[in-house]
């Protein structure tokens, strides 16, 4: 996109997101929005049927729609109907870059890269990070401060290893991947057989394998495999503090809020959703496209694929509604019951 | 309070909590005590009638108690009563510091602080941190080791970042606060938009703004809002493993026991005690004052201020605690459901 | 168990485990693997009856199996029958070790280590850790990189500390512990008096107490006690994401999955097993033996050893299964209480 940095017009914007415009297409556009601010020269978007109220602000906004979309009322707001308003908010993010980009360039004179690691060309390593032998660091990779890479393992290209993250040896990640600070991939799963002397360690001998496209929140672990590899599939997204035990595998695209975590050996199939502080037994394999609400707990096998799910252990989606709904009114069917019981002929 | 290290009277510490000393103002205090453990010459406090019991023990120890309290047996125990314990045990736990503190002072040269970084007087800085230009951190605030302060980011005066917390650029920190190990604040929100060819990462442009007199505890996690600024008001704490999702707001004095979670866009009433491992959906507003129970989710707005509330989805307190004691009842509650229907005339 | 490293018979490897075996003793194993990978000399264990129909699978291939063991269909498998299935793996786990082994030796020249800390013999530490005045490290221990070690902090004899480990001062570790990456022990409790200003600190005093064998998974907190101090028994193994607050005592042998929380006070009974993301309240006494479900929260003590629990608040593990089974049916209940309002005669 070959425009100034300072200001864009909505034309030019709704061009380049193939939109069509509805107002004024010379309305200047500098910067992104939250729906709710009313700010003057923005773009924001309409994202949920909840906030429309907030659309109708200021005139000198332009606001990104669903193509189905009417205003309400009357309105001189400037709309850019778009097919997917959140893929049009991703591109635009990028274009109006006044991100706190905590970029890092070179390779810092205070970190210590084994002579036997390999780095590709334009790789950056920030201060104090360790880089073991034999590891492999992918062409434009940056690797920032305080992150410790151990021996063999393989960073992709252009893949981000933000401050403070642990990878053990032996792990791989793919290209294009973002590892958040403080994750911890690769350490031996919670695997110990209990003896009469207390619990004994089982030494893994399986790895971690992300593929490309992935993305690792803070804090968040995911462990090596006992004897099969941990696998995270191209395109999956991990939010914070999720764990991820042996032996798991992470289907294409899923994408789990924070805190939940899976329990060894158990398969999220692909483009599946899971909520935040939802936990999966291990054993357990889930259907792809399932969307697992948050909270829930998943104790057996999901198989019928893109349904959507409630509770602990899980029901489908509106039986669990429907059960709860009756859970509340626990104390009026007792009623109900009572007067039954006391209307009984003869009793 | 200019008083010997060695010990202080019983008398002293009423005069200093400004309390009413009943029993032996001169009895030596050396130190505080759990209240179980009946050791001689300390203060121990009455927080909860279940350890009424453990009062009574050693002659020669001093107990906080209420202003109201009554002792159920006679017994020369020293009692001093306050008006809040916990503040009076707060302000003692000042006095008798046998604590271990990691201070540390001045600045290590093995950190790396960019030319471009300005520290207020006395700063104090840890082995191997690092602080990017632009940062300010102010006068007497303490850096432990492994730290990373991105670019433009804003420490207060006073405030304490501990061992291994990661602070991404722009993010900005008030006076007084406490940051604990491995803390992470200011990475990105887990915002994607879903496209055909998977998720594309939406560019977060919203900062963290971090008021005064704020804790964030060991491994938790607070995201950079994707539009407006994720906000902590002053005086909240949070304790460990907690996920802080993006642009969502924490008012004043909030407390947040571990592990739980507040989702996107979400915002915490002033003066609210969420338990552990509570979850709280995105877009959602707590009214002020709000309790809610630990291990509880709340779906939808809660309205009403200074309720408390229980379950998943949250119910009122005691209309969960009704319905549970139910739920506890149902094979019962279905037996007699068929006997009331085997009773039925004429089927 | 002086073998070549290339390859182990059958026959050596059960007799190695005191087993019993059943096929063809000369059958040359090389290492481990998943039941359902099938992968000719290989040897690989019967843990769970879900799984048998794989271990029919290549001829050429060893089968751990519990003493009464009955393959359900003629096969010319190799079985080893052994008493304890999950020991026996941990036995071979740690023969056939191809595993990647973060091995570190001798002392970095990249490390602070405080002229008044005491380290014994052959101690190992890593990249830019810190190890503070008054610390002593027990022979053989092994601190991997950016480690922080307080002031007179006790570490025993042949304990691992993983990379982006934080130890407060004053935290005593046992011997042959493994801390994992990026794990926090020794913060002060949440521990706050709430007063008219808002909340006030109160410091703690008491310190945390690790014994022999203790494993604490990545990104884990353990706080300091408020009055008496936090405990972990020994043999105690902690997952990861795991919260352990100010002044718990956990006993000898227990095992806790990952995203599991143990508030303030609490006692968790030796040879306890805590599940996944499972909360147990503050001042709670867990008896012994207690097997506690996934996801289940403990809001009282539990006096009773050795018993399942499920819920939350938990119900002993069938009386919750009953309970869940009927709260399925609850849409159907009420109609059952429908229809028998409907016959009542004369209303």
């Amino acid at each position: 996109m070959e425009m100034s940095t300072s200001y864009h017009t909505a034309g030019q914007i709704s061009d380049q997101l193939k939109g069509q415009i509805i107002g004024d297409p010379a309305l200047e556009i500098k910067g992104l929005s939250a729906i709710e601010s009313d700010e003057a020269n923005t773009i924001t978007f309409y994202g949920h049927p909840r906030y429309e109220q907030h659309i109708y602000g200021s005139q000198a906004r332009a606001v990104l729609v669903p193509t189905g979309f009417d205003p309400q009322i009357t309105t001189h707001i400037t709309f850019i109907k778009v097919s997917n308003v959140y893929e049009a908010v991703s591109q635009l993010s990028s274009i109006f870059t006044n991100i706190q980009d905590p970029k890092i360039s070179g390779v810092s004179l205070n970190c210590t890269i084994d002579a036997g690691a390999e780095l590709g060309t334009d790789v950056s390593v920030g201060h104090y990070s360790v880089i073991d032998s034999g590891a492999r660091i992918g062409a434009r990779a940056v690797i920032h401060d305080h992150v410790y890479i151990g021996k063999n393992v393989i960073v992709g290209e252009d893949t981000i290893i933000h401050s403070g993250v642990k990878i053990m040896p032996g792990v791989s990640i793919g290209s294009r991947c973002i590892l958040y600070p403080n994750a911890v991939i690769g350490t031996e799963g919670f695997g110990h057989a209990l003896s009469k002397e207390g619990y004994k360690k089982i030494a893994h001998q399986g790895s971690v394998i992300i593929e490309d496209n992935v993305e690792i929140g803070s804090n968040s672990c995911v462990d090596r495999g006992a004897m099969r590899d941990t696998i995270i599939r191209k395109g999956a997204k991990l939010d914070n503090l999720i764990q991820v035990a042996h032996g798991v595998e992470i289907g294409e695209n899923v994408a789990i809020a924070a805190q939940s975590g899976i329990s060894g050996s158990s398969t999220i199939g692909k483009g599946s959703q899971l909520g935040g502080q939802v936990g999966i037994a291990g054993h357990v394999k889930v259907a792809p496209g399932s969307k697992i609400q948050a909270k829930s707990g998943v104790a057996a096998n999901i198989e019928e694929a893109n349904k959507k799910w409630y509770g602990y252990p899980i029901l489908s989606y509106y039986n669990y509604l429907r059960s709860y709904a009756l859970f509340k009114q626990l104390p009026d069917l007792e009623e109900r019951i009572k007067k039954l019981e006391k209307n009984q002929p003869g009793e």
